[in-house]
Parts: structure tokens; sequence; C-alpha cells
């Protein structure tokens, strides 16, 4: 079965990053959660990097704030997709930190960049990946869809006059 | 077979555009090109998206510059993962313009995003999601990780000293 | 008679929109609300688009957060003026995305953008639109451009020494 | 017969500028055009301002660099709708101060403004406004419209493969 | 004897324009105060900096926020020094848009810029104008800055070890 | 005799700090040029700041790029208004360091900004204030406007219709 | 014994700085408090750069705020390593200003600059370079990093399913 | 003897990186030079930040462009101090992107970073950090600083009048 795997560089990134996690459990995919701190435990972010993909995990989200490294380097690491979720953390320069280390890299080395704090979005994302060779993701992706029109056309007809 | 697809806003985002091209033949990939312009040719970007999953499309690559509103509209009527290219074209506000109006994407509608002019970058990406199902394509890309680190070995050599 | 549209990406912009709404009414001008989202609600965006022109209305006022596609998308669909408002959402890089996503638009499709979070000027830039045409329109903005005046005669009387 | 005001706040602004009287002159419409300076010609300014209503003028555009004030003066003085193009001047700051001066404008007093170097932009916004009141122009804004897909169509013929 | 003005956009930026006030006053200078708003009076603003050299003002500071054009203005219908304060305001893009349509001024006409929400420094900067030519305020102002230093001293005492 | 002092922290900043120099001598004033580096002749600087209002001079121009100290440090040690002029060097960050670390000073010393390069600015600023106690000056800056005007109404007439 | 001296430009900065008087305590260094203000006490700035080298002083920590002139102007007078710790204060322009004109020093006058607010890692730095020389410093930093990872594996526990 | 070690992502960041090194040299400072790529490398940064301190190195200067990864891994694996360059590379979105994810450490790893393209600096700040136990170097310093001063004074020769 499918994997996805969502780390984060603090356990202080979990409050964004559970967004990605409750989205993934609401497609019904395999969740794996872990801190993986690229400056402080540069060994586990190694190995956790390099065998990821022969583990069954098929996509791996990543999390971090500030000079956000730990996408980039699990990027280097693992010829999975990553998806780079920008955290703003306190002390941050309004988020662009976190979003220009995770966008901005260079040629061969891509991290899939979402929103500041777009961990959902990150979850949605990995899911997509997944249904592009699982019919019923990708049916589940399109009744996803269907039910963000919904909402939006519940709360047209309150402020409509 | 899997098919990406790389569109664009105009003609002249094709020279920054065509490193996707290309590195997705490198990784032996069918790829489909066309120009398709959120402003200029709504009724085409709805067609475009609404059926591209039905066409044996995998995954698409939407790049365009300023406000660019490409990636995004495609990513709102497909449920295929689309990767975003901000390019800089010109008057562009040092690209600040097409990276975040393709990048802080609303919940429930992700881009994934690359670097600025980042195509070869959304290419690689692009593989490596085909990669989450094609075994081959996955060696491909191990085999590529390979080669930019021949690379940098044999600039290492020049430098040393 | 001419009709003003007020359109948002989400009920959570309503708090910010109502300024337009207020302003216009203060101007006697009907006003039609409503909740477009070009990511969530793409249909219906290019129903609205494709439509407003042929149901009496003479400009379209849409607001939006984060990449913001609302106004860009409305203007690339109607031929009517499109004013665009800014709105600061939540987990905005400060309105930058917001601001920059409105107001770069490529030629050929323009969008009047006005300040971040500005739906009062909004209203105003509409009825003076109204009032290239309605003399009665225009007498009521050289009116409202009086009691500007006045409120700042007050405060002046005020702060003086 | 409907008039647009092109005005600047320099000759060195006219290059840029020249897009808006080109455009509008090809949607059939009376150009006037003028060199106002906020900063040296501040009478001028105030005159201008004042009377344009009354002289037939239907909408002003006003383009201006650096901390730009023309566009706010003018919508500030004028009960007309304001067009602002923000000119990257030389010793600009990458344009932000112009945008910023065009398009922060305070409650009251809106300035509609287009992208960076938008002149463009700025007539058809015009012919736009103009149309909301003369079927004629709102015609040719329509097949304006059409046009811009068919150049898209040709370009997408030429890069598909 | 030599007056200061002190004037701005609205009440709203009097809590912050005070500290000019107060330090004005603190040199023993007279100060007149008032609001002139560049886009709600634009004849006061006329009158005002048409004539404010021949009512005895040798100094004018100006504080605005948002497209902040008040400094400016004055500055173009004065021939004095004019100090320019740009007013943190609510719904401005963090301060940048007030600094900049104050600070860079076309050639010709200059505004001498202090910090965001610098009001004090005006003041003392309007003092130390007055003092190149009043000597009893020119030895105010170096005693003024011995007291800045004895503060220091003060605070390094408390935390020296 | 009044003097102007106009100072840079290198000679590579001479061609934009030239414009102060050609307009103070275009309006009868006596400048003194010199090199004073903040970072490389701490010592001069010291000497420079503490003892110009000795020698006549009344009010110190200076301009320095980057992380620019020079204008900032003169004024923590002379009691004469400084006026800042941030150059824009190479290597800049696009001329933002050097406007934020003259501009942001802290309460209690305040720098006189310019626009980014704004030299020709800083040289009529200074004769502004020179102009507060010395008539002849004032009337020459009443001309000096008078002469803007010209140029502008000179530029009109080439670009009416 | 190696001395570290931590010096600011205001007491208000103390609360920031404290973590590097902290975290230099923790590896048992020798610390030296001070405040120096660059803008009000420049002859104690001079007297304090000239001379640390002399008093066993071998690293000095510099945190100042706004136009941050301290590290800068301290780094002109030493031939010592200089720290400089952005501080962000209150009508800071995000950070940016301090952040900026810290780090952008011109060539041959280095200051060696954290993160906004970084003063922990300012001292972990300062630490380091004694450890340069230092093997018992050294030691306690080699512990200092395996304690950061024990804390990233107590936290990945915690998460993990 | 002392070692500095000067290490880039890429071949294409020696041009900025040679001052580093020449001015390492001219200090008569062991230099080692290196290529080792954060993302295309990630085996040889592992083994280089790991074993530095081992083979007598003492400082390391790391350069990288846009989401520059290299000098906080380094940082990250290493007890040295860790001089941070960033590069403006080609795509760099002005350099914000190499600054930001260099500078923004996270608390417990800290990077002394330089300004944008300032290995001068580098090679400046690690001859410091050598001189805090080496007084040959620390005196080669003082003489640097003394040269830096004659060059001011003969540039102050030429511009004084």
């Amino acid at each position: 079965m499918s994997k996805v795997a969502v780390i984060m560089g603090s356990t202080s990134d979990l409050p964004v990053m559970q967004d990605a996690i409750d989205i993934l459990e609401g497609f019904d995919l395999e969740v794996e959660v872990d801190i993986v701190s690229a400056h402080r435990t540069p060994e586990k972010l190694f190995e956790y990097g390099k065998t990821a993909h022969e583990r069954g995990i098929k996509v791996i989200i990543a999390g971090a704030g500030g000079a956000a490294h730990l996408p980039g380097m699990i990027a280097s690491l693992s010829p999975l997709p990553v998806i780079g979720v920008p955290v703003k953390s306190s002390n941050s320069i309004d988020g662009w930190d976190s979003v220009l280390s995770i966008l901005q890299m260079p040629g061969g080395v891509p991290v899939a960049t979402v929103a500041l704090n777009g961990a959902k979005n990150a979850g949605i994302l990995a899911a997509q990946i997944i249904g592009t060779s699982d019919k019923c993701t990708l049916d589940k992706i399109l009744v996803y869809k269907e039910g963000l029109k919904e909402k939006v056309i519940e709360g047209a007809k309150k402020v409509k006059k």
C-alpha cells in the first residue's frame, strides 16, 4: 500500500503540519510521521532520505521554518517527490526565509513547494501524486473537489441579496 | 503510457519552459506541449483543465509570468498534480509577482511550485511523480542523481590545490 | 438601472468587502453580492464572467486574498471594467501575494487594483465609473468629496493651538 | 464625444505612456495628452484636476514614477475615475516606490492602479469604462478580446508536437 | 521668532506626531499644529504650502501614512525645508508604502525623510535646522546630546557584571 | 559665510555625489568635499563629526552605500543637520541596504534621508536649510522652483496634440 | 583566560541579548556585558573598540536594532572577530533594517551576522571561535551538538505513530 | 599550522569565492579549496563536515547561491565556526534567497553570515578568528586595517577642494 511520509524539523512545527496528516487520513492513505532535523540530526536525515523509497514510501512531505533546509536536503538524498511546507516560525522574517530557502532549489533537485503554512495543500498534493497511479484515490480527489464547490455555494446563498 | 503536459501562457515563455521539455524527453517520457492562456483563452483553459486526466496525462507542468494564474486555474479544474513554474517576464517586479501568484494558493487547491524560471526542476519533479508508480522511471532518476554527483566531483578536481 | 456586482472568493472576505457594499448603497446604486471562487467554483466563475454584462451589470468589484485569481479571471471573461480588491487573508505573506497577483496582469487584460483591503475605495471607484455617464451619480461624488473636506476641517479645529 | 486624458509627470514617461495613447486610438477614442507634474507644476495640477470633468473628459490616465503623486493628487481634485500607471523610472527601487505610492491610497480617494509600466492596460481599462455607457466601444472590446485569443491559438499551433 | 509647523494628513496620525510637538516644545520652539490632507483638502494644502514661508514658519514637519503624498506636495509648493514622517497606518503594507512614497521624491523637490513613525527625530532635525542660525538652539542640541549619553551610561551600570 | 560639507565613504561614491556639489555651487554656496569612511577611517570620522560645526559648516551631506553608517555616525557626533544620501553600490541588495541603514535611525539622532542616489535633492535640501536664515538663498530657491515649472511647460508643448 | 564581550545599543536589547550571555556561561566562558551606543555614546564606542583586544577579549558580540551601526562600527575599530545580532526593535520595518545594516558591510570590515534576534547562536559561534584554539571548549561544543540530537529524538518518539 | 577551508556548491561560485582565497593567502594562511554540493553530493558533504576539524582545519568558509544549504549543513555537521557567503546566482531573486537561507539558521546551529558576494570579508573574518589565538595573524590584521585607512586618505586628497 502507498505510504506518505510527513516529517518536520521540530515538534513546534506539528500544529501546522497536522493539517497534512489529517487530510491524508481523510483520503485513507497510510501516513508515517517523524521529526527529522537537518541541522540537529543530520545522521537521521541521511538515513531517512537514503532509505525512504525502499520502505514503501511514495511521497515525502517535509515542513520547516527559518533557514529551512529539511525539504531540500531530503530531496537531495531521495529519488521520491518531496513536497516542502514553509512554516512561519517565531523570529522568521515574515515567512520569507522559509519560503525562499525551500522554493529556490538549484537545477537538478526540485522541491514541490506549497504556500506558507500550507500543510493542508501538501497533503492534497501528495494524494494527487498517489492518484496518478491509483484510480481509487483519483476518484476521491474528484469527490473532494466537488465538496469544495458545495461549501462555496452554501456561502453564496447566505450573502446574496 | 504516461504523458506529461507542458503548457504555458505565451510563446514568450517557451525559452524558459523548453528546459522542462528537454529533461522529460531525457527521461523518455511522452510530452505534450501547448499554449494555454488563462487570461486570453479562458475557454481553452477550461476545456484543457477539465479533460487532461481523461487523455492519459498524469502530470501538468504550467509556466506563467506576472500575475500568473495559469497554474492555479488548471489546478482548480483538474484532479491531476499541477507543477507551477514562475517565469520572470519583462515588467515583472523582480519575479515576486509570478512566484507569489503561483505559490500562495488557498487551502484545497495546491500547486507544486518550483524556483523562479525553474522549468528544469519542474521536469524532474514530474518524472519523480511518474516514478512513484513506474519502476523504470524511478531507476532513471537514481541514475540521474548519480550523474549530478559526477559533475561536481569533476569540478572539485579542477579547483583543488 | 446601473448595477454594480460585488463578488468575493470566500465568505471570509465579507467583513472586508462589506465596505464596498455600504458605500455603493450610500450612492444609491443597485448592488449584487455573490461568492464566486476561482479555485473552488470555476464553472460558476465562467458563467458569471461571461454573462455579467448581459444582465445590466456595469462594473464588477472582485475581492480575494493570497494567490488571488478571481479579479484577473473575471477580467479575462468579461468585457466590463473589473476592480480588484486585494484582501489580506490569514497566512498571507503580509498582503504582498494578493496585491501582486491582482495588480500585475499581463497586457490585454486590465484589473483596476485598489489598496490592500481597500474595498471602500473600490466602491467609490465603481460609482465614479457609473458617474461617467450618469450626471446624478457624478453630482453625488462631488458632494461626497466635499464631505471628506469637512471632516478634515473638523479635525483640524481640535488639534490647532 | 467621450474623451480620455493621458497625462504624465515628465516627458521621460512618454515611451511607457505611448502604449495607452495607441490603444485608445485603436478604440477610436479621443485622446488628450499633457505633461502635468505634481511636484514641479502644482498649479497646473490643480487647474487640470479641478476642471477636467467640465471639458468633456470622462477618464484620466496618469502615469508617474518614484514617489508618484500625480495619480493620487488628480484623484483628490477630480470626480472622474483616475487610472494610475506606475512607471519604473531610473533610480526607482525596482518599481516598488511607484507601485506603492499609487496603489495604497487612503479611504475616500481611489486610484485604479494597473501593473508596473502597464500603460496598455490603462488604455484598455479606460475604454472599458467608456464602454459601460457606449455600446459601440463595448462591442470593440468584445472584438479585441477575440483577437487576443486568436494570437494565442496561432502561437499554440507553432509549439505543439 | 522661528516657528516650526507640524502638519499631518489625519487626526489619526496625532498619536505618532505628538512626539515631534513635544520635543520641539522641549527646545522652546514655537509650534503650529494643523491637519492638512493632500487627498481630502487639496485647496488647504495649496494655500498652506504656498504661504507658510510668508508667515514666519522656518521648517515644516509633515506626517502621513499609506500612499503618503502630503510631505511631497508641501515640498512641491513651499521653498522651506520639509521633513517627512512616514506613519505606519492600519492597512499599510508594513510601512513600506509610506516610507517609499515620502522618500523617493524626484530630482528637484526633496523631502527630508526620517524613520517610520520617527516623529521625535523629525522634531530634533527641525531644531537642528533652526540651530544653523540660532546659537541658543544649537547649544540646546549640544546639551540634549549630552543627555542621551547619560541615559546610556546609567543603563550600562545596571547591566555590567 | 555659510558652508555645506559634502562627504562620502569612498571615491567610488563621487559620480553620484557630484550632483550635490553641482547644485550647491549653482546656489552660490561654499562647498567642502571630503572622503570620510566610517569603517576604514573611524578616527577621521570622529574628528570630522566633532569639529564640523566649529569650522563654519552649517549642513553636512553624507553619502554611502551598503551597510551605510557614515550619515548616522556623523549625526551621532555633530549637532548639525545631517542629510543622508543612500548610494546604490555594486553588491547592494537593490539599494535596500543603504536606504534602511540611513533612514531607520533610532530616536534621538535623526538623519534627513533623501531618495536612493538622490544627491541632487540633498544639495537642494541643504540650500533650503541655509535659506531658513539667508533671504538671498531663499530667493534663489523660489527662482529655482520657477525654473522647474518652465521645463515641464516646454515638455508639455511637445507632447500635446 | 578567554573573554567574550556582549555589548548592545540599549538596555531594551537585553531581553534578546541575554540568550548570548546564558549560552556563553553554559560553555564556562567569561563574559563581559556592557551598553555601548554607537549613536548616543560615540566616545565610549571608540574607546571600547580600540582597546577591547588589549584587555583579553577574544570575540565581541554586538546587538542592535533599526539602523544598527554598533556591530559595524566596533568591527571598524577592533581587530577582533565581531558577531552582529540584528535585534527586531519596535518601529523596525519587520527587522529588515537591522538585518541589512549589520550584514551588508563593505569589503575590508566584516561582521559575522546571525539570524534576527539570534543571540543564542551568537553565543555558540563565539564559543566555536574560542574552540579553534581551546580543545576544552571544542569538546563542549561537540557535547552540545549531541544534546541537540537527543532533544529531537525525544520529540520524534512523541509524534511517531 | 592553522588551515582555512574554502568550499562552494559549484564551480560557478568560484569567481566570487576567489576573493576569500586571495585575501587568506595575503594573510599567509593555508587554504584548502573544494567543491562540496549539499544537493548533489550529500555524501561528500557529510564526510567533509564530520571530519574537517580532525584534519587541522580551524574555520570553514562556505559559499552558495539560491536556496543555499551548504553553509548551514556544514555547520550542522562540524563543531568549527562556519562562515557563509551568500552568492548571487543567476535566477536568484535579487540575492534574497541566498541571504535568507544562510542567515536565518535556527537556534543551536549558527552560521557567521557575511554580505551578498562578500567572500573577501569572509576571508578577513577567518583570519580574525585565527588571530584570536595567533598573535602573528592578529598583527597582520592591525596592519591591514591601517592599509585601509591609507587608501581612503589618498582618495580624500584627490577630491578635496
